[in-house]
């Protein structure tokens, strides 16, 4: 661990049960998803068991904890941030089912399950998508106002992060660049809107829902964005040092792919030190909130030590 | 032309100019779209080339002309309501982007013109949706609340009319009965919830816009649920009757891909009889105007007679 985390961790004489914190809003999330969310048996059943079978596919719903764990570091409460922490992963699991059809990364498996096409064909799974994406507005609608931030501000952080200009930016990127030689910089710029533009906005969103400083807003948006960049790294570099069956997905299918990644661009080392020093910034970008960030900070320490 | 729908024209004693109507709203509804999408050239431009490419293939923009002629009958302005006109617009552009795609009815014209993924390829044309359903809410957040209606209302109203109970639905049962044999009962379902949801939602946003009250929102709905039920059966008529040229996409498809449509079911001239019958439910729902929605009658009886 760096000097910087490893201070930021001392601060506080009890250490954080990062596990104990991840399960009790890991159930409390899921709770209110499947209280968001039609029945499996609601007509037309098939759309609904395919929204559900890849929201309730066993992810680690880290964007909600971030989403709540930041309204918690601006004093809110966690019944104020939830419909937009649902929001956000119900925009993860659609981009996720998108990305892995044939038309795009092709993967047959996710978090150790079947894909969403594997199970229910294309057609369902490209419209199970477009259905998640529609109900993660219908939940963020749910928000309420609180006197910083009005609907609009909620809706304007949602749609900027997962538009053309950021999540589908990134995955457009992504796909015209397989097979191409990217440098460093084009690589980030990937890596900027597939991750990092949905993590900076969910615990942007966690924020607004505490009606946060301006000052908080730009500390939370700048801690995601960091975190978000080293999240992607560590993942580009799990997918060379582990398994398929540790990482529930099929593993070194960048390198198949001939796609570009930190470790292949910069070498497994630098890469490493590289999300370190993210990390770092993260750290320093939480020194506002004088300590009560105790969740954001195990957060990032633990996306950066994963395994999986 | 049914009695009902004569009489009502006869209130008028200037005839109403649809054909300069629509040229005029159509003119200002693309406007106001180029003005809300990313331009082609915005990295990465493959992906606003793609949106741009079936969002301005040459639509009729009849969803946006139903709902400033609405807000009008309700005695708003075209301002307030163009933003919502225009996200009626984007959702219903993502929704034929992806029933095009190969997985759903695999069609390689629309408009006169090729489809989407034929222009850019399957992958590209599906984030393309996406991206314009994301950018539907985005440009809905634009709207300025009014008196009566938060944005609140209005989210609920787009993500309910597009979501998986109803745009979705329908098309999730329209993929599912290919080739089944349905009655009246099980067609009306599909129609209702590919077509009559977002006409009503286009309708009711555009009172919303105008700030109507109660009865004139429910007037509205009937309106639009009648006259989208009529416009499903005209199109199905259309299929069998026209030709691909005259229709600017693939004729007898509901044919070829054994399915049910009205004339396959009651007939073709009593599917007639049923959007004449249709139309004047629509007409009657719109009294309650007293003479002030000239455009809309204008608009259901320009929808039952079209022959495109």
């Amino acid at each position: 661990m760096s000097r910087t985390a490893t201070r930021a961790g001392a601060r506080h004489t009890q250490p954080f049960d990062l596990k104990q914190y991840l399960e009790m809003r890991s159930e409390a999330v899921n709770r209110a998803l499947d209280r968001f969310l039609p029945k499996e048996s609601t007509k037309p059943a098939t759309i609904h068991k395919a929204m559900r079978y890849s929201l309730f596919a066993g992810g680690k719903r880290m964007r909600p904890a971030l989403c709540l764990a930041a309204a918690e570091a601006c004093g809110g409460g966690e019944d104020a941030a939830m419909p937009l922490a649902c929001a956000v992963e119900c925009i993860h699991t659609y981009s996720l089912i998108h990305d892995d059809l044939p038309a795009m990364d092709n993967d047959d498996y996710r978090r150790g399950k079947l894909t969403n096409h594997k199970v229910f064909g294309e057609g369902i799974a490209i419209l199970a998508g477009d259905a998640l994406l529609t109900q993660a507005f219908e939940i963020a609608a749910k928000f309420r106002p609180t006197p910083r931030y009005a609907h609009q501000q909620v809706f304007r952080e949602l749609t900027r992060a997962s538009g053309s200009l950021q999540l589908i930016a990134g995955q457009v990127a992504d796909l015209e660049g397989e097979g191409k030689k990217l440098d460093a910089k084009e690589l980030r710029y990937i890596h900027e809107r597939k991750t990092s533009a949905l993590l900076c906005c969910s615990v942007r969103l966690g924020g607004m829902s505490a009606n946060c400083t301006t000052a908080q807003l730009n500390a939370l948006a700048d801690f995601g964005y960091n975190v978000g960049l080293a999240f992607q790294i560590i993942d580009d570099i799990l997918d060379i040092t582990q398994t398929s069956e540790q990482l529930g997905k099929t593993a070194g299918k960048d390198t198949a792919a001939q796609k570009a990644t930190y470790p292949s661009i910069v070498g497994l080392e630098k890469s490493r030190k590289i999300a370190r020093q993210l990390t770092e910034k993260a750290f320093n970008a939480l020194k506002t909130f004088r300590g009560k960030a105790q969740a954001l900070e195990a957060l990032a320490v633990y996306l950066l030590q994963r395994d999986r």
